[in-house]
């Protein structure tokens, strides 16, 4: 039979076939009608997802790129950035920053501590404020997911404007940039908003934009004046990926169709589901046993467990992608994503697969047990 | 019937059924052996159509982004930047070098011209040298291909690093990276390449690659020496867009398989039809009539025409859509793109099209004059 090839990571993450179908329509020009109707529309339902009123920039680039725009957009040499780190993705905002030469600091926590907003209120008045302030919403390295609402707050309180990595978050647990007080939610495609990679984009608050205009480091495509006033008559600065952009478009929509709260929901479900089947084969979660982790379940390799080898058994005999532990965690977890296109049978077929590949490994699992156990905390999910 | 539609710009251009057929395939993990696989023959290959040993470095980005990525990689502030323009996109390498604080010396022709290397020797003797001379291969605004390899020996005579700007003309007509000694060789995938825009690359030799790690302005994601350093390992060191490095790589064969020889004979042919049509018509050339001049032909709005309203005629009652002038020949020209997947039956469907829409707009034109005029062409081309 052909091989069946099963995509558990925190991105890329599975497409639907809707979305992958418009990939393959013929190419249409970037300033026709068209393509303007789509990118108009696209652009709003970014607005509706990030629930921001103000606009959502767009860049044809890896997700760091929407990153970068940030930094490169909010740092001139000098300018004080606090950065609060708890993991791979924070430490890059960490790098970035500094790479920009700004004055960095850093409130650092081991690798999948929890962010405490007191402890940012207490460092933000030590420095005497910043000018701002990155946060990571779910920190996809570890599978910790911070309260950004009150991280937020403690940076307003000070003053600072709030940037925030929603890239594994989006679209798949609860976010509110505006109510929240974020100036700079970013984002990619290809995460929970089950679109290929290649787009990244972040809303930008008027005072954030302000900011931008009055200084930061040199930059050019990914300048937010220069993208912002494009957008505003619906004419890219520089062609956009076209297939690309059609697709974010139909995917949103999708999203934008089961409703963010179902979808949030939704998210709950499968974390709590892969939680509870990953405890009942006995395996230690490395991620908070919490329904707000609904991004991504980190898992503590069994004693005697080879993850790398685990990897590939899963990779190459099952099919399924699975994937390791980034930076200091490499080869001490191992990682399920949930995000996206996902629903129980695809938590149910990871957690089969994992057990199956144990056992190949000489592990004592009940047979089943871990699948029986997501699919009943699945289907016993009442309304969060 | 369901519409038709024929996209004749010089980019985005029409993508093969092969590559579109890619795009929809399910999404692959970036670190997997299937897509390191693919993006490490993408790698070749692009160093095959560059024509250069040197590495070829890809970026998930708009066109655009290569340039940016070459002005940040060899301009800290202060260092002489020389701009040879003759056009829109050559200026946009001059305004592009002065963003980044560059000691700009701009050899600037009007619109239309084609640049002569003395000048640029003269210009180089005249600043005492400069770090880096930037090129336009194919003035996509005109149609105007410069002798880059007579510039490119002014410039390294003077001991500049040579920039050359190939987006539209990579794929279409002779470029030789190494032997005409060009250190970068900027381009993007949505022009001859046949693949959707999303992706850019540039080539850079390790003269560039040293100048690059001993300055510059501050870049992240366009930064050349991590990018070469994770491609070495044919691991991304972001994210790419996986859908479009498979689609381009696709594309690539399929360029590589017709051959580059065959591939610039074709497209000499494919301009020569259209000149003959155009003039054929009764239309007077903006670009020149010469063999070189094989991306894109560039048409003078007759007297009494309205150029965009001539465009909306094509594009809306046609299905066919030809693009107007930029910047100051906004209104004065329109051109024909015809780079990449294109036949002679493209340029007849362009042409008979013209024709038509002239006519509407009250134009005498002898019906057929023209289609016969380009097929005829095209058929007598003798090898090249």
């Amino acid at each position: 039979v052909p091989e069946k090839r099963y995509l558990f990571t925190p991105g890329p993450t599975p497409v639907p076939p809707e979305v992958l179908a418009i990939l393959a329509e013929p190419i249409i020009h970037h300033r026709g009608p068209d393509f303007r109707r789509t990118y108009g529309r696209c652009l709003e339902r970014l607005k509706a997802v990030c629930r921001a009123e103000q606009p959502v920039l767009l860049f044809t680039s890896s997700g760091t790129g929407a990153f970068e725009s940030a930094v490169a957009n909010l740092t001139a040499p000098g300018d004080r950035a606090l950065v609060v780190s708890a993991g791979y993705f924070g430490e890059r905002w960490a790098s970035m920053a500094s790479a920009f030469g700004a004055d960095l600091v850093h409130v650092r926590y081991a690798w999948g501590e929890t962010p405490d907003p007191d402890d940012l209120r207490t460092a933000l008045a030590d420095a005497g404020g910043a000018k701002a302030v990155y946060l990571t919403h779910s920190e996809t390295s570890t599978g910790v997911v911070a309260d950004v609402q009150a991280l937020a707050a403690a940076a307003r309180d000070a003053g600072a404007l709030v940037v925030v990595d929603a890239v594994s978050s989006l679209g798949a647990i609860p976010l509110e940039t505006d109510a929240w007080g974020i100036d700079v939610t970013v984002s990619g495609s290809q995460k929970a908003l089950m679109t290929p990679p290649g787009l990244a984009f972040c809303s930008v608050s008027s005072g954030a934009l302000a900011a931008a205009r009055a200084g930061g480091a040199t930059r050019y495509v990914l300048d937010w004046e220069r993208t912002r006033a494009g957008q505003e008559l619906l004419d890219a600065p520089f062609t956009p990926a076209v297939s690309l952009v059609r697709a974010l478009d139909v995917a949103l929509g999708l999203l934008l169709d089961e409703g963010l709260e179902a979808a949030f929901e939704r998210h709950v479900r499968l974390g709590r589901a892969c939680r509870e089947g990953v405890k009942a084969m006995g395996l230690e979660l490395f991620s908070p046993d919490e329904d707000r982790s609904a991004v991504v379940t980190a898992i503590r390799a069994p004693d005697g467990v080879d993850v790398a080898e685990l990897l590939l058994t899963l990779r190459d005999r099952f099919g399924v992608q699975l994937i390791g532990g980034q930076g200091e965690l490499k080869g001490k977890i191992f990682r399920i994503g949930h995000i996206g296109w996902f629903d129980v049978f695809d938590i149910a077929t990871a957690l089969a697969a994992l057990e199956l590949a144990l056992a190949e490994a000489g592990a004592e699992i009940e047979r089943g047990i871990a699948v029986t156990a997501a699919l009943e905390t699945y289907s016993s999910g009442a309304r969060v």
